[in-house]
């Protein structure tokens, strides 16, 4: 099927796609507005029903085109989670599903070039993070449990279980209300709280900070090397140049040494 | 009009005008000032209109020197929507554009050359950032419509429409107050909504570092660059010293050859 | 005692230790939710002294093997302290060093060595920003003196004491609530507090953001001069390519010559 | 007067002044401590003026070995500012002036080298941020102008003066309480006022974090620039070799074609 191939990946029908995910990302936008819904409801459910459609119909091409390699692409798996959440209404009637229908307009990420460069930029920066991610989990489980242990009793809203504590101290490590919402009131109780947070408002700070370098260091390098590379490239061309022409001399002094023997 | 055009791009005439930019700025300033204006309240006004008039005629004279030229360079359509934003309130009598009257301040940056280097440095490194914004576009209005959908019926203040939301969003996104103000609040209705509100902080603020580490990147590899360009051409001068001499020995060396060749 | 040593230092033994301390972080969370502690309390507590011996014994026999060299390592004094830190509540009955039991799980940065290379660099980045630490303590206790001495009277809760201060200063810096929550009542009573303030935030601001740029700069020199040295080597080799062959030709033109004499 | 000066230029005399701004910084942080003072002010009131005694008589032996190069230093100038500001409360009796005496303890910022160079750094930077500096300046005069008119009669005391808008627009650019605390009480009065506040915050972010950038690119420039022309000079030392010993052996054949031309 060398046609219906060439097609899915033709410049044309991207474009087609593009259009339809946008007009969707408004006619879905628009389902939000009452006075939209009360005049013309009908044709935006309509909209939104056949692109979903078209969707669908192409996610089944790409099957039937790619087989087992369509798992191959995480760009295509991600066009499948991010449809296939939208089906979820279809059938099912929650709500919270119903929501999710605007993640399809996600898609544009997968379509558009520069932002699936961008966004495979982000991701691929993640693995280089890994150690720092670890740590920071493990910094916010330790101080987690503390927190449970100390302070759950007397303040359980903020710190009554392990995951309660711990988006307590997410709010803390973002710096939002932690002194006069939350590490004031603790240090009525208990005066000396300023001890445990102050130290990991630093620490995980800190960590933070370093998470940021490391992405900024290697993003920068990729970049330098490639300069620096070529730059180095260009010297060594005229090196080469320059040790081929010694090369060329000696085997001419060497053949006049000939010469000079075989002249005497 | 060769007399009149050389007289607008003088140094002098550029002083003039940047004197008149900080007198304009100080007696707009003091017009907020009551006693200011019980003193000298007509004086102040003059003052206004008589500046606003050098302007306006320079303007013309502009107009006049570069007739369609004018609109080629972008600082002089900046100067035109400045001083145009101030003539409205002499016609028209909003309050609104009255207070816009001070917008014509900002032609300083046109007049004073390291201000407008600044200023295109800054407006300069905004294209490089197109796909991150458009990313960012996309992100705040998925979450937009999700939350409105979401949230929306219960706390119509925050999340009632989509803009609404976005405006929410810009704030929490900033982190202010985002927990204590609006996701704790949140939460006492539906417990789930940090799995909203967490990813969200963790993306934009992720999305936005980029945006800026790319600022640094590019705004170091242009001066990087051209450090590294001029060293690079110091090696390669030596370099092609290096290389004129081999040649130079190598016709001595063939004539030395083409010698001992004769004198055989 | 070979076989011992070799026995503490093998990959399979830092395995058993990685998993022991997993385990007793999951057990330790688990006594925070009651449920847990009523189906399998006796268990959890079983497993958390069973995991404690082990690690004391285990730190018993890297006495037993290293003796006085056992201090030298950083990383074992952290492993001291942090397991005799979880030895207090078994022998004292004080909640806060219960608490501190969890601490123990701080031993999977010494074991991962991933994350003990992330911590080492961290903590290594410290010493060069001695200086701007010391100026930020200074600043701290000058800015805390003057506000103490100003401020107390009216606002001993914020101000009373010079501890007081400087943990009110620090959350100024850190920019949460200074101007609703402090500042503006502070400058109810004294209008000019604002003076004192503001430069505070633009001092400690401007030094915070220098000892961020200080790690980052050094941060990326490390890299990059391994980088440079690496490209400059390979030039190097070249040109020293280049000085042996000339060197060689040198000394076969000089052959050259002697034979040109001797052939006169 | 040879022997005072190098009397006040060793390195003994430097550590016998820092131990005195070490004492002193301490006697002063000992009197707002009531039971400090209870127990021993006399003393510490004794061993402040006697320090201050000592800094003045250092000041005055300065001023007679230096006369008029005392002021070329502007670290010198920094200590009699600083000193000067101590010497008012002994005279005058404001409370303001007494709180000041702790700026004294800042001395030592000039005389710790390693302090002095950090801060020198700090204040160095600050020239090459000027156009930028001026930028901002001129932003927050704008903003502050249209805040007191648009503002200003609704919320007398965010907006009521220029001073006070440009406090509160400090405030917002800080992102401290901007939205709950000022934003959306004002967007209650003017709905459109998010088209005033968002972009000013967008604006100086983005203009704040340049000059950031703008700091973080000189210093690594001035740090990466010295390790560069090492390593450029290093390769261009060898390629002189190169090229001294190409120039012998041009000089060696021509002495050779010398000889077989002679020798014909």
């Amino acid at each position: 099927m060398p046609s219906l191939k060439s097609l899915l990946e033709s410049r044309r029908f991207e474009a087609v796609i593009t259009v339809l995910i946008v007009v969707n990302a408004i006619t879905i936008g628009l389902e939000t507005v009452p006075a939209a819904m009360a005049q013309a409801g009908d044709l935006l459910v309509f909209l939104d029903r056949a692109v979903l459609t078209v969707f669908v119909v192409e996610l089944l091409a790409r099957f039937a085109v790619y087989r087992a390699d369509f798992f191959r692409d995480p760009w295509r798996i991600f066009d499948l989670v991010v449809v296939g959440l939208s089906l979820v209404p279809a059938t099912a009637g929650l709500s919270v599903f119903r929501a999710l229908r605007i993640l399809r307009v996600l898609r544009l990420i997968v379509v558009v070039p520069s932002l699936r460069r961008v966004v495979g930029g982000l991701v691929g920066a993640l693995p280089g993070m890994g150690s720092i991610m670890v740590l920071l989990a493990l910094i916010f489980y330790v101080f987690s449990v503390i927190a449970t242990k100390l302070y759950g009793p007397s303040f359980p809203d903020w710190f009554g279980t392990i995951p309660a504590s711990a988006y307590s101290l997410f709010q803390i490590m973002t710096l939002e209300s932690w002194s006069m919402g939350i590490v004031r009131p603790v240090m009525e109780v208990y005066p000396l709280a300023w001890a445990f947070f102050v130290p990991f408002i630093i620490c995980t700070t800190f960590t933070v900070l370093n998470l940021f370098i490391g992405i900024i260091v290697s993003a920068m390098q990729a970049e330098h090397e490639a300069e620096a590379v070529a730059s180095r490239a260009e010297l060594q061309n005229e090196q080469e140049v320059i040790i081929a022409e010694l090369r060329a001399m000696r085997a001419e002094i060497a053949e006049l040494a000939g010469k000079a023997g075989a002249g005497r």
